[in-house]
């Protein structure tokens, strides 16, 4: 291991050590990653809280780290990427490194339940990596990003998260499905204002606004509907084919439920497209570089082309 | 709507305003559900931890409940359906309810993506319902549970959360599987010990022990072998057919993955299962009847008797 001290007093230890506590939730848990005692830990964070004149970490169950804490967080995560590859760099091959390059990033949960997985697959055999993924919705992606928990993030916001780069990987494509009974009870004389707003819609959670979008979109108006709400990309689909309610449904997932005949579109010809973009860390680093340009090879084969049209 | 006084100073419009906080999160969005001003919300808020003489709502965002708050959280939701029930009954049939019914319940991730929504189509179409789910390890359903924010759970902890009743409901099954070459490369020989310290292995999140406890059984010591987390059911069992590791997957899905040839069970004959119990308010409510009912009949058709084996 390179030991390093910058001029600031900063001990990269110490930003180990807090980068452990923040991935493991605990001192304890902490301390079972690095091989070290629990109170070992709590030292060098403490050492670390009295550098930097701040609380760094919220000693709760799980432990947080707080605003102060973050940016230095960030800093324990480039470092410690920069260190391994240069490490293995210098000893000539990539292959020879013993550890395995930890690859964090934060999904949504309809890319990682459909096209994200393969991109994983296309990494080079060697250095081996070892996945730490996050399923979330963007919120809490962005604070992830800057936090430094992950290194990369898919998600629907554009802007670029402080110390990252975005770059836009394509639209994914929603269609309105909904069980050949629920059509039947409801949407008989199609989707006029009047059936939408009286029948069930299954939501993700309290943060998707996708299918309250493609109500104000249809009808011109905010209506509100009985909910149900189901976060779980396969129990969002199944709730949809057993009639508790209509929903928008990835195209991948769509495509299937169609055909076998459990659901029809509804809205035929009228999709919603939802951009996403790759948010990662301004850093040049071989690993960051494999895993952007495999996730946009499998993007551009599975997502739309953004036409600006979006609900 | 009934005016309830208590003799303990308790209004249920200040329970009302605190439940539909730790619902929604924020002072804002619990205003926005009760038609409502924001400040309203936070007066009433304001005169119940009067009367209790506690803080009841951390003004995070999002807002959380505290330890003392909890009690009079589910005392809120249970007040909520009982008096919605007995409304119901006074006017002589369910379903001349205008509202929908709220049922909220947490469900662990396997059970919510496989056999769970089904129990949901099975309960009468009247009062109309309205589902709440969550998706969620033990730790934090029995946190739900206890601050009254779920009714249900569907969970691997036999202890009942106070307030509650456990019944057991079956055991999920689970079987090991790998991708074909993952096979080839690591256990040519079988499942030794050093190919299972080497072999990279799925793990959904830091909380999951499942497959190290399989490794504990089939070892006899606890290994540490590379590990990926994958929170997402669907994407966890992508990544084993994509060959990035082995994983303990629900037999429900681990049925088509081998039958299809995309994996194949790495230890034939050596199961884990996992029972699982349905706890839920101790209280006569037809809802948490029927509800009851309709997951126990789907959970005797899908899952395994328990045989007291367990991993």
């Amino acid at each position: 291991m390179i030991k390093l001290r910058f001029m600031s007093g900063l001990a990269p230890v110490q930003l180990r050590r807090l980068a452990a506590v923040a991935a493991e939730g605990s001192f304890e848990a902490a301390a079972r990653l690095l091989h070290v005692t629990p109170s070992a830990v709590s030292q060098r964070i403490k050492a670390l809280e009295e550098t930097v004149g701040q609380v760094l970490v919220r000693r709760h169950r799980p432990c947080d780290v707080t605003e102060a804490g973050r940016p230095l967080l960030r800093l324990a995560g480039q470092l410690a990427l920069l260190e391994r590859e240069a490490l293995a760099e210098a000893r000539g091959s990539l292959g020879v490194d013993p550890g395995r390059t930890r690859v964090a990033v934060v999904v949504n949960a309809d890319s990682l339940a459909t096209w994200f997985p393969p991109a994983l697959a296309r990494l080079p055999a060697e250095p081996g990596f070892s996945f730490d993924l996050r399923q979330d919705d963007q919120d809490h992606s962005a604070e992830l990003l800057r936090a430094g928990t992950v290194m990369a993030a898919v998600t629907a916001q554009r802007e670029p998260v402080q110390g990252c780069r975005a770059r836009p990987l394509g639209a994914m494509r929603y269609r309105a499905l909904a069980a050949p009974p629920m059509v039947d009870r409801w949407f008989a004389d199609g989707l006029t204002r009047a059936a939408l707003a009286a029948a069930p819609v299954v939501v993700f959670d309290r943060k998707d606004r996708l299918q309250h979008r493609f109500l104000r979109t249809v009808t011109g108006r905010a209506l509100d509907p009985p909910v149900h709400y189901v976060p779980s990309v396969p129990a969002f689909s199944a709730a949809i084919r057993l009639g508790l309610g209509w929903g928008l449904v990835p195209e991948q997932i769509a495509e299937d439920d169609v055909a076998g005949g459990s659901c029809v579109d509804i809205a035929p010809g009228r999709v919603v497209d939802v951009p996403l973009y790759w948010q990662h860390w301004h850093l040049d680093s071989p690993v960051l570089v494999a895993l952007t340009a495999a996730v946009r090879a499998v993007a551009a084969e599975t997502l739309r082309p953004v036409t600006g049209q979006d609900c």
